[in-house]
Protein backbone atom coordinates (compact mmCIF):
# COMPACT_ATOMS: atom_id res chain seq x y z
CA UNK A 1 0.00 0.00 0.00
CA UNK A 2 1.33 3.48 -0.86
CA UNK A 3 0.88 5.19 2.32
CA UNK A 4 3.23 8.10 2.39
CA UNK A 5 5.19 7.26 5.59
CA UNK A 6 4.65 10.71 7.50
CA UNK A 7 1.11 9.58 7.73
CA UNK A 8 1.08 5.85 8.43
CA UNK A 9 2.30 6.06 12.11
CA UNK A 10 -0.44 5.52 14.39
CA UNK A 11 -1.73 8.95 15.74
CA UNK A 12 -0.50 10.41 12.40
CA UNK A 13 -3.83 10.64 10.76
CA UNK A 14 -5.36 13.40 8.65
CA UNK A 15 -8.20 14.81 10.30
CA UNK A 16 -10.86 16.94 8.74
CA UNK A 17 -8.85 19.92 8.97
CA UNK A 18 -6.28 19.03 6.70
CA UNK A 19 -6.20 20.82 3.66
CA UNK A 20 -6.24 17.52 1.41
CA UNK A 21 -9.70 15.84 3.39
CA UNK A 22 -11.33 19.82 3.10
CA UNK A 23 -10.69 19.56 -0.42
CA UNK A 24 -12.41 16.27 -0.49
CA UNK A 25 -15.45 17.14 1.57
CA UNK A 26 -16.03 20.07 -1.60
CA UNK A 27 -16.67 17.03 -3.34
CA UNK A 28 -20.04 15.76 -1.63
CA UNK A 29 -21.50 18.93 -3.02
CA UNK A 30 -22.06 19.44 -7.24
CA UNK A 31 -20.23 22.80 -7.54
CA UNK A 32 -17.52 21.16 -5.76
CA UNK A 33 -16.92 18.16 -8.08
CA UNK A 34 -17.67 20.42 -11.28
CA UNK A 35 -15.04 22.55 -10.12
CA UNK A 36 -12.79 20.22 -9.47
CA UNK A 37 -13.32 17.81 -12.03
CA UNK A 38 -13.07 14.57 -9.35
CA UNK A 39 -16.16 12.90 -7.49
CA UNK A 40 -16.05 10.45 -4.24
CA UNK A 41 -16.50 6.93 -4.92
CA UNK A 42 -17.43 5.30 -1.14
CA UNK A 43 -17.23 1.45 -0.43
CA UNK A 44 -15.61 -1.52 -0.78
CA UNK A 45 -17.71 -2.20 -3.88
CA UNK A 46 -16.77 1.14 -5.50
CA UNK A 47 -13.15 1.79 -4.18
CA UNK A 48 -12.84 -2.04 -6.31
CA UNK A 49 -14.47 -0.50 -9.52
CA UNK A 50 -12.60 2.37 -9.55
CA UNK A 51 -9.41 1.04 -8.91
CA UNK A 52 -9.66 -1.09 -12.31
CA UNK A 53 -8.57 1.50 -13.81
CA UNK A 54 -6.15 3.70 -11.39
CA UNK A 55 -5.48 6.72 -13.58
CA UNK A 56 -8.64 7.94 -12.72
CA UNK A 57 -8.03 7.55 -9.14
CA UNK A 58 -6.17 10.28 -7.56
CA UNK A 59 -6.34 9.05 -3.86
CA UNK A 60 -7.94 6.96 -1.38
CA UNK A 61 -9.23 7.61 1.99
CA UNK A 62 -8.96 4.86 4.47
CA UNK A 63 -9.45 5.17 8.50
CA UNK A 64 -7.08 2.61 9.90
CA UNK A 65 -9.64 -0.24 10.50
CA UNK A 66 -10.61 -0.01 7.18
CA UNK A 67 -6.72 -0.21 5.92
CA UNK A 68 -6.60 -3.42 7.81
CA UNK A 69 -10.36 -4.63 6.52
CA UNK A 70 -9.49 -3.95 3.02
CA UNK A 71 -5.87 -4.69 3.01
CA UNK A 72 -5.82 -7.08 0.14
CA UNK A 73 -7.55 -4.16 -1.71
CA UNK A 74 -5.16 -1.48 -1.39
CA UNK A 75 -2.08 -3.37 -0.99
CA UNK A 76 -1.72 -4.01 -4.68
CA UNK A 77 -2.57 -0.53 -5.85
CA UNK A 78 -0.18 2.49 -7.09
CA UNK A 79 -2.92 5.07 -6.08
CA UNK A 80 -1.85 6.66 -2.95
CA UNK A 81 -3.92 5.55 0.36
CA UNK A 82 -3.53 8.20 2.88
CA UNK A 83 -5.27 6.70 6.41
CA UNK A 84 -7.62 9.25 8.27
CA UNK A 85 -9.20 9.66 11.17
CA UNK A 86 -12.85 8.37 11.87
CA UNK A 87 -14.14 12.02 11.97
CA UNK A 88 -12.58 12.92 8.67
CA UNK A 89 -13.92 9.69 7.07
CA UNK A 90 -17.47 10.66 8.47
CA UNK A 91 -17.12 13.79 6.78
CA UNK A 92 -16.47 12.54 3.09
CA UNK A 93 -19.61 9.92 3.50
CA UNK A 94 -23.33 10.56 2.76
CA UNK A 95 -24.45 7.90 4.59
CA UNK A 96 -25.53 6.90 7.98
CA UNK A 97 -22.68 3.98 8.75
CA UNK A 98 -19.71 5.42 6.91
CA UNK A 99 -17.42 2.88 5.33
CA UNK A 100 -14.51 4.71 6.05
CA UNK A 101 -13.19 3.98 2.91
CA UNK A 102 -13.53 6.44 -0.01
CA UNK A 103 -11.71 7.10 -3.18
CA UNK A 104 -11.15 10.29 -4.98
CA UNK A 105 -12.34 9.70 -8.92
CA UNK A 106 -11.98 11.75 -11.85
CA UNK A 107 -15.17 12.70 -13.36
CA UNK A 108 -15.90 9.61 -16.57
CA UNK A 109 -17.92 11.57 -18.78
CA UNK A 110 -17.42 10.82 -22.28
CA UNK A 111 -18.91 12.89 -25.43
CA UNK A 112 -22.21 12.62 -26.80
CA UNK A 113 -20.64 12.72 -30.04
CA UNK A 114 -19.12 9.37 -29.36
CA UNK A 115 -22.01 7.97 -29.03
CA UNK A 116 -23.55 8.66 -32.56
CA UNK A 117 -20.46 7.89 -33.98
CA UNK A 118 -21.13 4.53 -31.99
CA UNK A 119 -23.71 3.69 -31.09
CA UNK A 120 -23.96 0.64 -28.48
CA UNK A 121 -26.72 -2.04 -29.10
CA UNK A 122 -28.45 -0.88 -25.71
CA UNK A 123 -28.14 3.42 -24.00
CA UNK A 124 -30.40 4.87 -21.95
CA UNK A 125 -31.20 8.69 -21.52
CA UNK A 126 -32.81 10.33 -19.06
CA UNK A 127 -34.74 13.91 -18.92
CA UNK A 128 -35.33 15.46 -15.83
CA UNK A 129 -34.77 12.17 -13.54
CA UNK A 130 -34.56 13.79 -10.25
CA UNK A 131 -33.79 11.17 -7.73
CA UNK A 132 -30.30 10.43 -7.27
CA UNK A 133 -31.15 6.66 -5.94
CA UNK A 134 -33.43 6.12 -8.96
CA UNK A 135 -30.34 7.56 -11.36
CA UNK A 136 -28.07 5.01 -9.43
CA UNK A 137 -30.25 2.65 -9.83
CA UNK A 138 -31.20 2.88 -13.83
CA UNK A 139 -27.30 3.17 -14.25
CA UNK A 140 -26.66 -0.47 -12.56
CA UNK A 141 -29.99 -1.83 -14.19
CA UNK A 142 -28.76 -0.75 -17.73
CA UNK A 143 -24.82 -2.04 -16.71
CA UNK A 144 -27.12 -5.33 -15.88
CA UNK A 145 -29.09 -5.77 -19.15
CA UNK A 146 -25.61 -4.69 -21.23
CA UNK A 147 -26.13 -0.96 -21.94
CA UNK A 148 -23.09 0.43 -22.84
CA UNK A 149 -23.84 3.98 -22.38
CA UNK A 150 -26.15 6.42 -19.77
CA UNK A 151 -27.17 10.47 -21.52
CA UNK A 152 -28.10 12.42 -18.13
CA UNK A 153 -30.19 15.33 -19.98
CA UNK A 154 -30.54 18.62 -18.10
CA UNK A 155 -31.91 18.52 -15.33
CA UNK A 156 -31.24 15.22 -13.98
CA UNK A 157 -29.92 13.86 -10.65
CA UNK A 158 -25.95 13.67 -10.57
CA UNK A 159 -24.88 10.39 -11.23
CA UNK A 160 -21.53 11.30 -9.45
CA UNK A 161 -23.71 12.66 -6.14
CA UNK A 162 -23.08 10.52 -2.98
CA UNK A 163 -26.22 8.64 -3.03
CA UNK A 164 -26.07 8.13 -6.87
CA UNK A 165 -22.73 6.64 -6.61
CA UNK A 166 -23.62 4.14 -4.24
CA UNK A 167 -27.26 3.32 -5.59
CA UNK A 168 -25.17 2.48 -8.89
CA UNK A 169 -23.21 -0.62 -6.79
CA UNK A 170 -20.00 -0.02 -9.08
CA UNK A 171 -22.05 0.28 -11.97
CA UNK A 172 -20.85 3.71 -12.93
CA UNK A 173 -17.74 2.53 -13.71
CA UNK A 174 -19.03 0.39 -16.26
CA UNK A 175 -20.84 2.71 -18.55
CA UNK A 176 -20.11 5.49 -20.80
CA UNK A 177 -21.63 8.80 -19.13
CA UNK A 178 -22.95 11.48 -20.89
CA UNK A 179 -24.01 14.42 -19.17
CA UNK A 180 -24.96 18.03 -20.24
CA UNK A 181 -25.77 17.22 -24.21
CA UNK A 182 -29.35 18.55 -25.20
CA UNK A 183 -31.51 15.90 -25.29
CA UNK A 184 -33.70 17.73 -28.50
CA UNK A 185 -30.38 17.29 -30.93
CA UNK A 186 -29.16 14.01 -29.46
CA UNK A 187 -31.95 12.19 -30.00
CA UNK A 188 -32.44 12.87 -33.64
CA UNK A 189 -28.73 12.66 -34.12
CA UNK A 190 -29.23 9.32 -32.91
CA UNK A 191 -32.37 8.38 -35.30
CA UNK A 192 -30.34 9.12 -37.95
CA UNK A 193 -27.38 6.86 -36.64
CA UNK A 194 -29.41 4.30 -37.30
CA UNK A 195 -30.55 3.60 -33.34
CA UNK A 196 -34.50 3.04 -32.26
CA UNK A 197 -35.31 5.65 -29.54
CA UNK A 198 -38.09 4.67 -27.23
CA UNK A 199 -39.68 6.69 -24.92
CA UNK A 200 -41.24 5.27 -21.81
CA UNK A 201 -44.69 6.45 -21.18
CA UNK A 202 -47.49 5.54 -19.05
CA UNK A 203 -50.18 7.22 -22.27
CA UNK A 204 -47.56 5.86 -24.72
CA UNK A 205 -49.41 3.85 -28.47
CA UNK A 206 -47.25 1.17 -28.19
CA UNK A 207 -47.13 -1.77 -26.11
CA UNK A 208 -43.87 -2.81 -24.82
CA UNK A 209 -44.67 -6.84 -25.79
CA UNK A 210 -45.43 -5.47 -29.83
CA UNK A 211 -42.14 -4.20 -30.02
CA UNK A 212 -40.30 -7.28 -28.75
CA UNK A 213 -42.56 -9.09 -31.17
CA UNK A 214 -42.43 -6.67 -34.01
CA UNK A 215 -38.48 -6.58 -34.51
CA UNK A 216 -37.68 -3.18 -32.80
CA UNK A 217 -36.23 -4.06 -30.04
CA UNK A 218 -33.31 -5.46 -32.40
CA UNK A 219 -31.30 -3.00 -33.85
CA UNK A 220 -29.49 -0.59 -31.54
CA UNK A 221 -31.95 0.83 -28.72
CA UNK A 222 -32.28 3.95 -26.69
CA UNK A 223 -34.06 3.76 -24.50
CA UNK A 224 -35.68 7.25 -22.93
CA UNK A 225 -36.94 7.59 -19.76
CA UNK A 226 -38.20 10.95 -17.92
CA UNK A 227 -38.78 12.46 -14.31
CA UNK A 228 -40.25 10.17 -11.90
CA UNK A 229 -44.00 12.55 -11.23
CA UNK A 230 -44.15 14.14 -14.42
CA UNK A 231 -42.57 11.22 -17.32
CA UNK A 232 -40.74 12.09 -20.21
CA UNK A 233 -41.42 15.96 -21.32
CA UNK A 234 -43.83 15.76 -24.42
CA UNK A 235 -41.45 17.89 -26.27
CA UNK A 236 -38.61 14.96 -25.77
CA UNK A 237 -41.18 12.02 -26.43
CA UNK A 238 -42.86 13.39 -29.96
CA UNK A 239 -38.55 12.90 -31.21
CA UNK A 240 -38.80 9.02 -30.35
CA UNK A 241 -39.19 6.39 -33.00
CA UNK A 242 -41.99 5.39 -30.28
CA UNK A 243 -43.90 6.42 -27.25
CA UNK A 244 -44.27 2.81 -24.66
CA UNK A 245 -46.57 1.73 -22.24
CA UNK A 246 -45.72 -1.32 -20.42
CA UNK A 247 -49.31 -3.33 -20.07
CA UNK A 248 -50.65 -3.54 -16.42
CA UNK A 249 -53.04 -5.81 -15.48
CA UNK A 250 -53.86 -4.79 -11.60
CA UNK A 251 -54.67 -1.76 -10.56
CA UNK A 252 -51.55 0.44 -9.64
CA UNK A 253 -51.81 3.69 -11.96
CA UNK A 254 -48.18 3.29 -12.45
CA UNK A 255 -45.12 1.71 -11.99
CA UNK A 256 -41.77 3.11 -9.80
CA UNK A 257 -39.54 4.78 -12.34
CA UNK A 258 -36.61 1.80 -11.86
CA UNK A 259 -38.96 -0.75 -11.56
CA UNK A 260 -40.47 0.44 -15.63
CA UNK A 261 -36.91 1.25 -16.43
CA UNK A 262 -35.84 -2.33 -15.46
CA UNK A 263 -38.81 -3.79 -17.16
CA UNK A 264 -38.17 -2.02 -20.57
CA UNK A 265 -34.23 -2.36 -20.39
CA UNK A 266 -33.96 -6.54 -19.68
CA UNK A 267 -37.20 -6.87 -22.16
CA UNK A 268 -34.77 -5.63 -25.10
CA UNK A 269 -31.72 -7.73 -23.52
CA UNK A 270 -33.82 -10.49 -24.27
CA UNK A 271 -35.15 -9.24 -27.78
CA UNK A 272 -31.50 -8.89 -28.28
CA UNK A 273 -31.05 -12.04 -27.92
CA UNK B 1 -67.03 17.41 4.92
CA UNK B 2 -67.79 16.19 8.17
CA UNK B 3 -66.02 18.65 10.35
CA UNK B 4 -66.68 19.10 13.41
CA UNK B 5 -68.33 22.86 13.94
CA UNK B 6 -66.09 23.63 16.72
CA UNK B 7 -62.93 22.86 14.72
CA UNK B 8 -64.26 24.40 11.54
CA UNK B 9 -63.70 28.51 12.41
CA UNK B 10 -60.47 29.93 11.67
CA UNK B 11 -57.92 30.16 14.68
CA UNK B 12 -59.82 26.85 16.27
CA UNK B 13 -57.67 24.45 14.74
CA UNK B 14 -56.11 20.85 16.32
CA UNK B 15 -52.74 21.57 17.41
CA UNK B 16 -49.85 19.57 17.92
CA UNK B 17 -51.21 19.09 21.71
CA UNK B 18 -54.43 18.11 21.15
CA UNK B 19 -54.99 14.40 22.33
CA UNK B 20 -56.31 13.11 19.05
CA UNK B 21 -52.94 14.50 17.19
CA UNK B 22 -51.38 13.25 19.65
CA UNK B 23 -52.48 9.92 19.84
CA UNK B 24 -52.34 10.07 15.74
CA UNK B 25 -48.27 10.66 15.99
CA UNK B 26 -47.88 7.64 18.01
CA UNK B 27 -48.92 5.88 14.44
CA UNK B 28 -45.51 7.24 12.79
CA UNK B 29 -43.89 3.96 14.67
CA UNK B 30 -44.41 0.55 14.31
CA UNK B 31 -44.91 -0.06 18.09
CA UNK B 32 -48.02 2.52 17.73
CA UNK B 33 -49.61 1.23 15.15
CA UNK B 34 -49.34 -2.35 16.68
CA UNK B 35 -50.71 -0.91 19.75
CA UNK B 36 -53.59 0.94 18.41
CA UNK B 37 -54.57 -1.49 15.14
CA UNK B 38 -54.05 1.86 12.78
CA UNK B 39 -51.68 3.65 10.68
CA UNK B 40 -51.27 6.84 8.68
CA UNK B 41 -51.49 7.21 5.14
CA UNK B 42 -50.34 10.56 3.43
CA UNK B 43 -50.86 12.56 0.95
CA UNK B 44 -54.00 12.77 -1.92
CA UNK B 45 -53.22 9.20 -3.99
CA UNK B 46 -53.62 7.19 -1.02
CA UNK B 47 -56.14 9.24 0.98
CA UNK B 48 -58.43 8.56 -2.42
CA UNK B 49 -57.53 4.94 -2.07
CA UNK B 50 -58.34 4.72 1.76
CA UNK B 51 -61.67 6.52 1.27
CA UNK B 52 -63.01 3.75 -0.94
CA UNK B 53 -63.59 1.82 1.64
CA UNK B 54 -64.42 4.83 4.44
CA UNK B 55 -64.94 1.81 6.72
CA UNK B 56 -61.43 1.37 7.02
CA UNK B 57 -60.30 4.66 8.17
CA UNK B 58 -60.86 6.43 11.34
CA UNK B 59 -60.46 9.98 10.50
CA UNK B 60 -58.62 12.71 8.15
CA UNK B 61 -56.66 15.50 8.88
CA UNK B 62 -56.35 18.04 7.17
CA UNK B 63 -54.64 21.85 7.31
CA UNK B 64 -57.14 24.35 5.74
CA UNK B 65 -54.73 24.66 2.89
CA UNK B 66 -55.08 21.06 2.52
CA UNK B 67 -58.92 21.08 3.45
CA UNK B 68 -59.82 24.34 0.34
CA UNK B 69 -57.20 22.11 -2.19
CA UNK B 70 -58.72 18.38 -2.10
CA UNK B 71 -62.28 19.88 -1.07
CA UNK B 72 -63.43 17.65 -3.94
CA UNK B 73 -62.33 14.50 -2.38
CA UNK B 74 -63.46 15.13 1.33
CA UNK B 75 -67.15 16.79 0.77
CA UNK B 76 -68.30 13.64 -0.40
CA UNK B 77 -66.89 11.54 2.77
CA UNK B 78 -68.87 10.33 5.53
CA UNK B 79 -65.50 9.96 7.51
CA UNK B 80 -65.00 13.03 10.20
CA UNK B 81 -62.37 15.66 8.95
CA UNK B 82 -60.60 17.39 11.25
CA UNK B 83 -58.79 20.61 10.54
CA UNK B 84 -55.31 20.93 12.47
CA UNK B 85 -52.40 23.42 11.96
CA UNK B 86 -49.79 23.04 9.85
CA UNK B 87 -47.37 22.41 12.71
CA UNK B 88 -49.44 19.11 13.69
CA UNK B 89 -49.97 18.17 10.32
CA UNK B 90 -46.29 18.19 9.72
CA UNK B 91 -46.02 16.02 13.12
CA UNK B 92 -47.35 13.41 11.53
CA UNK B 93 -45.50 13.40 8.43
CA UNK B 94 -42.50 11.63 7.42
CA UNK B 95 -41.65 13.61 4.30
CA UNK B 96 -39.91 16.67 4.29
CA UNK B 97 -42.81 18.35 2.17
CA UNK B 98 -45.81 17.84 4.51
CA UNK B 99 -48.75 17.53 2.32
CA UNK B 100 -51.30 18.46 4.65
CA UNK B 101 -53.61 15.70 4.34
CA UNK B 102 -53.54 12.39 6.71
CA UNK B 103 -55.81 9.41 6.85
CA UNK B 104 -56.07 7.32 9.88
CA UNK B 105 -56.61 3.81 8.53
CA UNK B 106 -56.92 0.52 9.74
CA UNK B 107 -54.73 -1.79 9.41
CA UNK B 108 -55.32 -4.43 6.33
CA UNK B 109 -54.08 -7.11 7.43
CA UNK B 110 -55.85 -10.46 6.42
CA UNK B 111 -54.31 -14.03 7.86
CA UNK B 112 -52.00 -16.78 5.54
CA UNK B 113 -55.20 -19.34 5.73
CA UNK B 114 -57.33 -16.70 3.39
CA UNK B 115 -54.12 -17.27 1.19
CA UNK B 116 -53.91 -21.30 1.07
CA UNK B 117 -57.60 -21.32 1.05
CA UNK B 118 -57.56 -19.76 -2.26
CA UNK B 119 -54.47 -18.93 -3.50
CA UNK B 120 -54.41 -15.83 -5.98
CA UNK B 121 -52.84 -16.09 -9.30
CA UNK B 122 -50.06 -14.31 -8.59
CA UNK B 123 -48.66 -13.40 -5.36
CA UNK B 124 -45.09 -12.15 -3.82
CA UNK B 125 -43.76 -12.81 0.07
CA UNK B 126 -40.81 -11.03 1.40
CA UNK B 127 -37.87 -12.67 3.69
CA UNK B 128 -36.28 -10.64 5.75
CA UNK B 129 -36.63 -7.13 3.23
CA UNK B 130 -34.84 -4.28 5.16
CA UNK B 131 -36.08 -1.07 2.91
CA UNK B 132 -39.25 0.09 3.74
CA UNK B 133 -39.18 1.91 0.48
CA UNK B 134 -38.23 -1.25 -1.32
CA UNK B 135 -41.27 -2.72 0.57
CA UNK B 136 -43.75 0.33 -0.92
CA UNK B 137 -42.05 -0.12 -4.64
CA UNK B 138 -42.83 -3.81 -4.23
CA UNK B 139 -45.89 -3.87 -3.36
CA UNK B 140 -46.46 -1.40 -5.90
CA UNK B 141 -45.13 -3.35 -8.68
CA UNK B 142 -47.09 -6.36 -7.30
CA UNK B 143 -50.17 -4.30 -7.74
CA UNK B 144 -49.43 -3.28 -11.43
CA UNK B 145 -48.67 -6.85 -12.39
CA UNK B 146 -52.10 -7.99 -11.16
CA UNK B 147 -50.90 -9.49 -7.74
CA UNK B 148 -53.66 -10.40 -4.98
CA UNK B 149 -51.51 -10.47 -1.92
CA UNK B 150 -48.18 -9.10 -0.47
CA UNK B 151 -47.21 -11.75 2.39
CA UNK B 152 -44.39 -9.79 5.01
CA UNK B 153 -42.47 -12.89 6.46
CA UNK B 154 -40.79 -11.59 9.78
CA UNK B 155 -38.09 -9.24 9.53
CA UNK B 156 -39.58 -7.61 6.52
CA UNK B 157 -39.86 -3.95 6.58
CA UNK B 158 -43.38 -2.97 7.85
CA UNK B 159 -45.76 -1.86 4.75
CA UNK B 160 -47.89 0.17 7.44
CA UNK B 161 -44.68 2.57 7.86
CA UNK B 162 -44.41 6.05 6.57
CA UNK B 163 -42.25 5.74 3.93
CA UNK B 164 -43.26 2.15 2.52
CA UNK B 165 -47.45 3.68 2.32
CA UNK B 166 -45.80 6.76 0.47
CA UNK B 167 -43.96 4.65 -1.94
CA UNK B 168 -46.72 1.98 -2.34
CA UNK B 169 -47.87 4.95 -4.07
CA UNK B 170 -51.47 3.70 -3.03
CA UNK B 171 -51.21 -0.05 -3.94
CA UNK B 172 -51.23 -1.05 -0.42
CA UNK B 173 -55.01 -0.03 -0.38
CA UNK B 174 -55.58 -2.95 -3.61
CA UNK B 175 -53.79 -6.04 -2.28
CA UNK B 176 -54.25 -8.20 0.54
CA UNK B 177 -51.66 -7.85 3.10
CA UNK B 178 -50.59 -10.91 5.11
CA UNK B 179 -47.54 -9.73 8.21
CA UNK B 180 -46.15 -12.57 10.58
CA UNK B 181 -46.78 -15.82 9.20
CA UNK B 182 -44.09 -18.35 9.44
CA UNK B 183 -42.62 -18.33 5.98
CA UNK B 184 -41.08 -21.97 6.31
CA UNK B 185 -44.80 -23.39 7.24
CA UNK B 186 -46.59 -21.00 4.69
CA UNK B 187 -44.10 -21.88 1.57
CA UNK B 188 -45.29 -25.83 1.68
CA UNK B 189 -48.92 -25.01 2.66
CA UNK B 190 -49.24 -23.00 -0.67
CA UNK B 191 -47.28 -25.80 -2.95
CA UNK B 192 -49.42 -28.46 -1.39
CA UNK B 193 -52.37 -26.05 -2.20
CA UNK B 194 -50.83 -25.91 -6.36
CA UNK B 195 -49.10 -22.68 -5.59
CA UNK B 196 -45.52 -22.91 -7.85
CA UNK B 197 -43.37 -21.06 -5.26
CA UNK B 198 -40.23 -19.66 -6.95
CA UNK B 199 -37.68 -17.76 -4.86
CA UNK B 200 -35.82 -15.08 -6.59
CA UNK B 201 -32.22 -15.91 -6.61
CA UNK B 202 -28.98 -14.44 -8.14
CA UNK B 203 -27.30 -17.69 -8.12
CA UNK B 204 -30.34 -19.94 -8.89
CA UNK B 205 -30.29 -23.02 -11.17
CA UNK B 206 -33.44 -21.81 -13.09
CA UNK B 207 -33.20 -18.71 -15.44
CA UNK B 208 -35.76 -16.79 -15.74
CA UNK B 209 -36.52 -17.19 -19.35
CA UNK B 210 -36.48 -21.21 -19.35
CA UNK B 211 -39.71 -20.87 -16.66
CA UNK B 212 -41.26 -18.38 -18.73
CA UNK B 213 -41.49 -21.25 -21.89
CA UNK B 214 -41.73 -24.16 -20.23
CA UNK B 215 -45.44 -22.96 -18.54
CA UNK B 216 -44.27 -22.74 -15.05
CA UNK B 217 -45.08 -19.55 -15.03
CA UNK B 218 -48.94 -20.22 -16.08
CA UNK B 219 -50.43 -21.73 -13.03
CA UNK B 220 -51.02 -19.85 -9.59
CA UNK B 221 -47.08 -18.67 -8.70
CA UNK B 222 -45.71 -16.59 -5.82
CA UNK B 223 -42.58 -15.26 -6.04
CA UNK B 224 -40.47 -14.68 -2.87
CA UNK B 225 -37.84 -12.11 -2.70
CA UNK B 226 -35.21 -11.91 0.29
CA UNK B 227 -33.13 -9.66 1.58
CA UNK B 228 -31.21 -6.10 -0.16
CA UNK B 229 -27.56 -7.72 0.42
CA UNK B 230 -28.19 -11.13 1.57
CA UNK B 231 -30.68 -12.25 -0.89
CA UNK B 232 -33.54 -15.15 0.00
CA UNK B 233 -32.51 -16.98 3.37
CA UNK B 234 -31.01 -20.37 2.31
CA UNK B 235 -33.59 -22.46 4.65
CA UNK B 236 -36.45 -20.70 2.61
CA UNK B 237 -35.56 -21.08 -0.78
CA UNK B 238 -34.88 -24.64 -0.54
CA UNK B 239 -38.36 -24.76 0.19
CA UNK B 240 -39.33 -23.24 -3.60
CA UNK B 241 -40.01 -25.29 -6.04
CA UNK B 242 -37.09 -23.78 -8.38
CA UNK B 243 -34.68 -20.88 -7.25
CA UNK B 244 -34.40 -18.52 -10.28
CA UNK B 245 -32.13 -16.35 -11.49
CA UNK B 246 -32.33 -13.51 -13.84
CA UNK B 247 -29.98 -13.31 -17.04
CA UNK B 248 -27.50 -10.51 -17.49
CA UNK B 249 -25.77 -9.73 -20.31
CA UNK B 250 -23.43 -6.92 -18.76
CA UNK B 251 -21.03 -6.08 -16.25
CA UNK B 252 -23.10 -5.69 -12.89
CA UNK B 253 -23.43 -8.09 -10.02
CA UNK B 254 -26.83 -8.07 -9.58
CA UNK B 255 -30.18 -6.04 -9.96
CA UNK B 256 -31.56 -4.01 -7.05
CA UNK B 257 -34.20 -5.58 -5.52
CA UNK B 258 -37.02 -3.99 -6.61
CA UNK B 259 -35.51 -3.94 -10.04
CA UNK B 260 -35.48 -7.58 -9.76
CA UNK B 261 -38.90 -7.98 -8.09
CA UNK B 262 -40.53 -5.96 -11.61
CA UNK B 263 -38.75 -7.90 -13.64
CA UNK B 264 -39.56 -11.58 -12.79
CA UNK B 265 -43.41 -9.87 -11.68
CA UNK B 266 -43.74 -8.31 -14.93
CA UNK B 267 -42.33 -11.83 -16.92
CA UNK B 268 -45.13 -13.85 -14.87
CA UNK B 269 -47.95 -11.39 -16.03
CA UNK B 270 -46.93 -11.98 -19.52
CA UNK B 271 -46.82 -15.52 -19.10
CA UNK B 272 -50.05 -15.39 -17.41
CA UNK B 273 -51.63 -13.88 -20.21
Amino acid sequence: MATSSSHSAHGDLLTERSGRVAAARKLTRRAGREAAGLFLAEGRQAVVEALVRPDGVREVFATEAAAVGHRDLLAGTTVPVRLVTEKAAAGLSETVTPQGLVAVCTLRDVPAGSLTAAPPRLAVALAELADPGNAGTVLRTADACGAGAVVFGAGSADPYGGKAVRSSAGSLFHVDVVRGAPLEALLPALRAAGVTVLAADGGGEAQLPELADDGRLAGPVLWLFGNEARGVPAELAALADARVRIPMRGRAESLNLAAAAAICLYTTQLAQG
